[in-house]
């Protein structure tokens, strides 16, 4: 990106060794040198300056210079050209938020696919589905686990719309958005020379003060991240209850044994890919509420928390995509059913009242189940104790 | 909308009284007589059945005949007929989201529009842009509270468009999504019904069983509502900061007087306005928080907690709404510039090396702002000091 | 209180009325007269303007004057003598907090003894423990039982103490701490009369200045708040869980029956006492946000979002306080085990194999125990059939 | 601790290698070979299976066997004899939390003196005290710096004592508190053992059951954490508010320059060191979101999510540590004070408008308060005005 600045006003014999020192870097060359914290002050100047010196010296290097011989490369003059910490470092954050969402959608779909198999696996056993917890009326172990992956096929939909506005970004706009310092022409072709880069339909906000303190497009996509590790801990919750028990609890399913379940007590299986999943989620809300703070804290024409909010989408989405492939293959995938441990729940149960109903009336269908529940019987048992 | 249930199955003697009953609630009547806490249990299963009975017993009156003969008029039988609390309550606050989200939309226009014409209003008046709250490069008034208005503008966009998935309901799905209870035909034909009762888009959630529990659409709904929350704070900060002194703080702006400011300090003028808006948003922000562990904590077939979570997005978008329209009419039209403290803040600033730097370099240009800050001058002053 | 102010620089005439007045009031006389809508700037402001009239104007038809005579009772010059809102109404609302947290803590007692007489009634009743939702080792329903009113008992300590912070009040510094604008005398004695009023250790802050803006006791209280609710969230959770069936779930215990369970489902009985303390709960989280939020927002010499701090602690309290009573009468002091239920969870399992592997080795005790989960057989057939 | 375990039943020729094994990891070695994920199912069941496998292959090598040799040391058998994760874990990271926390209480003090230093330096510079940011009454700077010191030396007092529950730990109870699995007589002393080795008074929990799972400690001191993270970031804020400018903002405190401000603005110093320390405060907010939903997610006898709690109150601490001590040295100890500002906006300003308020009355001094306003004049001259 960085050999693209200038516009023309970079001579040749340093625009080349810029240019080569960003693709470098761009492929995970110099880690090391970027030794700034992420928490730091000033909307990430420090990581834009560590970046410009970077450059600086790696160009010089290649020039035959030594590094810090600035007054040939200077890592303002030239290699933040027509820069700003505040179009530049804003501009790169959204680009990669929109690369790693990306990579996000991908695990995700994978995931989606899976759960659907699992669902058309088992499609056809009846189980018990409860309400508040408690009995309710028939279903499928396929209408169970399709309805997951119902859900987060939303997700994916929503994933890979709404980040599109990551790639309205405010380059040229420099320090405030009125492009002050930089130079004529550069702010013309800059947005264009990134689409150009990347091959994706980057363009410039359309007003670019508000384009460069608003975190308005971070909060949001937060807000999509929160909601889809909602989902994501609401399917872990669910799992841990289906496979409670072995004896003890709901049995129905099974789910892969990762590893001995008990320092003490042996033979104990335990569900610790979902509640690992779990413990995401919750990281992922936190992270929502320090971005909340962070966007709300900006000041005028800058909000100087921008390095915590990227800190926090960027661990949100790595976090995320690690967990929801860790889940699908050390667990979604081996999920089996105990289809007669359902079968019993379904028939042990006065699930079929609600059908009954319908021909009985509700009061009278009411007063059955109560007498089947009150001793013990089945409800296809205490509707023929009635009728006999 | 209760006049439609029933797919031919309800006589129509009690049809009509039913659905004058229904409508009569619409139009506010009644109010008194529903009495059920909204903490409650059972996923709105409560409020549910008082609006049952309540219909029930309107109808009864219609009918002549006494309330609590539901031998006539059954609030189960006849009023509930085919409909589920987790299908019909459900369907309800979506559709009550969306009318709502209606009324949040042209308030929230209204504001931009004002904003608007307040930016136009100045702007040609020169002033500090300020980064980090420090002197940075010049900028318009204008400049600055167009970005207000242009920021606001993507929330009614996207308030406009988000909100779409509200219409996406569940009845007919019954208890779980399965159906069952409902008569053969209704399932057919009610989305179509509701659809045309209000005139919308209503349509029917393709996965029914995840329709029952999901709370996606709050979640997503509420991310939304806190970052408008987010960005009104930001602008109620702004303006308390460009309105602090008036003697010892920025200065630049004169919100209207609304009350006298302090019980103690004479001629103290306090921007309470702006102050309320912030509590406002503080307050959106906890019940995103709250709306997030109620969604969250949804089990199997059902969310349990879908009354808290409708509270809770009714009380934001109700605050949100009249804080806009307080906002506007108390504060925002009534904005003045004081055009000649921005002139002076600008000049008396170094605001103008950054465009310097161009011709200057950039380390000739941090000496002259050095200079100028150590000796009290202006930029041009210690401009001129340093050609002389 | 407002009697006491003055410092022998109001005349009787006028004090005798005033007092009279804020008597009065504090009865809950002229409550209609509190117009000031909550969400209001100023750190209080206008609650106190509201306050002075109030008391002015009642003191002038006490004195047989027109309402609106501010010549003879002024609200400023007399009923605000030598107070500001910024000490008045600071000091007001920690007195009302620690107030309302007495109650607080009188009802959650009765539910620790409540608890506690429950887990005395079912202390000897064996029942299978469970980590992580697995079957793990044997324990009583006593013991069970017994953790919740132990746990619940520490925040009656907490809450017993921790309050005492509220009684540190800033009355005396008006403004900002520095007392400006009080009658000399005042401040000597303005506090003690205050803790004389209410019989309380009432006592004046250290350092006044930093009393006119911090909010610290209330993050904390709030912080004690939210735990205590992460407390009754976590008791309703495993109360619904233990309740879960009656066929299909855990269905060791029997929550009383409160309502129809559904509109739909004949017979079904639902945990809706447990869901409702759920949803306090996630309110009171939200809350808890709101006022860190608030209370982050104060700026150099006042928080002007004090109001917003106490109504969510207000609303906190009771609502605590009014689940706790809700939950204790309509639910605690109902649950009933189902002894057969436990026993035969217990016995099912393989719970005694960890005692078994003291004597056999873990290795060994864990290859039985999966014997015995593969063949669907109780842990001592399989003990037996290994012995065989 | 490891070494104390056993209660005599584990031979000496075993204990001491074990022991040895446990002194060298305690000071830092094999640090490599801890490869377990945080984001761990099963209440940290993989750390504690790691720690117990590291143990017993470093006192395998000790005894000059090979590792994996547990035939002759037992990771379970041995190392892990009379424990559960259940318990050693949890009571480990309590121990730890301890520790962690008589760091941060170290650094908050050198904090609060070094605030106090100020305060006493520029204890009888007169200026500007603000609500609402308006212009208020005067102050000294010493009472506005020495509130800070005031506030945080609360914080010292509470982290000083409230910490002391994280003494109380849970060992000897084994899975879920009964202490099942544990040899007779280990629960009598191991407590004591652990006491004596770290010499502090640590004590058994009252009730094993309860401190099995509840997290309230957790929430509590998160809470407490959250309350000082406010106050820094309150703190963060003022500073900024009054370093801004130089010349377009309240310009009355000079924070010491770190680096250059700007990549583009020559000259421009920012406040780079409070922005770190609010951004370590909004991180600090979101993780009391995580450790919350953590601790209200746990069931039955044990909270799975305990890792990730720890791991939030682990980085909490451990960022509030640092950013404590680079805010002192880079920025607290190199507070200047403008005192020739300070005394200029004082003066300008109607602040001494409420001390002439009590020998003017306040409608007198409101309205030559608000002369002085729409004119531009001082207090002083609009006073003389109007005498004149």
């Amino acid at each position: 990106m960085q050999s693209q600045c200038g516009g023309g006003l970079l001579r040749k014999e340093l625009a080349a060794p810029i240019s080569q020192a960003c693709t470098e870097i761009a492929r995970g060359r110099f880690a090391e040198q970027f030794v700034v914290d992420i928490y730091q002050g000033g909307a990430g100047t420090s990581t834009n300056m560590n970046m410009n010196e970077v450059i600086a010296n790696r160009a010089l290097l290649l020039l035959g210079k030594k590094p810090g011989d600035y007054a040939t490369v200077d890592p303002l003059g030239h290699v933040n050209l027509s820069q700003s910490t505040n179009d530049c470092y804003a501009s790169a954050v959204r680009l990669a938020t929109y690369a790693l969402n990306a990579g996000l959608v991908v695990v995700l779909d994978e995931l989606v696919k899976s759960l659907a198999r699992k669902a058309d696996e088992y499609s056809d056993i009846p189980k018990l589905g409860r309400t508040q917890l408690q009995d309710a009326v028939p279903m499928t172990v396929g209408a169970e686990l399709g309805a997951f992956a119902a859900t987060l096929r939303e997700d994916v939909l929503r994933l890979s719309e709404l980040p599109d506005m990551f790639l309205e970004i405010n380059l040229g706009g420099t320090a405030i958005g009125s492009g002050v310092g930089a130079k004529p022409g550069y702010r013309d072709h800059i947005v264009d020379a990134v689409a150009a880069e990347f091959n994706l339909p980057v363009r410039a906000a359309d007003n670019l003060y508000e384009a460069s303190w608003d975190m308005g497009s971070f909060v949001l996509y937060s807000g999509l991240l929160k909601r889809l590790a909602v989902k994501l801990s609401k399917l872990a919750n669910d799992l841990r209850l289906l496979t409670s028990g072995p004896r003890g609890g709901f049995g129905e399913v099974l789910l892969p044994e990762r590893q001995a379940g008990s320092s003490l007590m042996p033979g104990k299986i335990n569900p610790v890919i979902p509640e690992a999943l779990n413990q995401v989620a919750f990281r992922v809300f936190g992270l929502d509420t320090s971005i909340t703070f962070a966007a709300e804290a900006g000041q005028l024409q800058l909000n100087a928390f921008e390095p915590l909010i990227f800190l926090s989408i960027h661990e949100a989405v790595t976090l995320l995509s690690a967990a929801i492939t860790m889940f699908r293959v050390n667990c979604a995938e081996g999920i089996q059913v105990d289809a007669q441990q359902c079968r019993e729940r379904l028939e042990s149960s006065a699930a079929s009242a609600t059908e009954a109903a319908q021909s009985l009336g509700y009061t009278e269908a009411a007063k059955i189940a109560r007498i089947a529940a009150a001793n013990g019987m089945n409800w296809s048992e205490a509707l023929q104790n009635r009728q006999s």
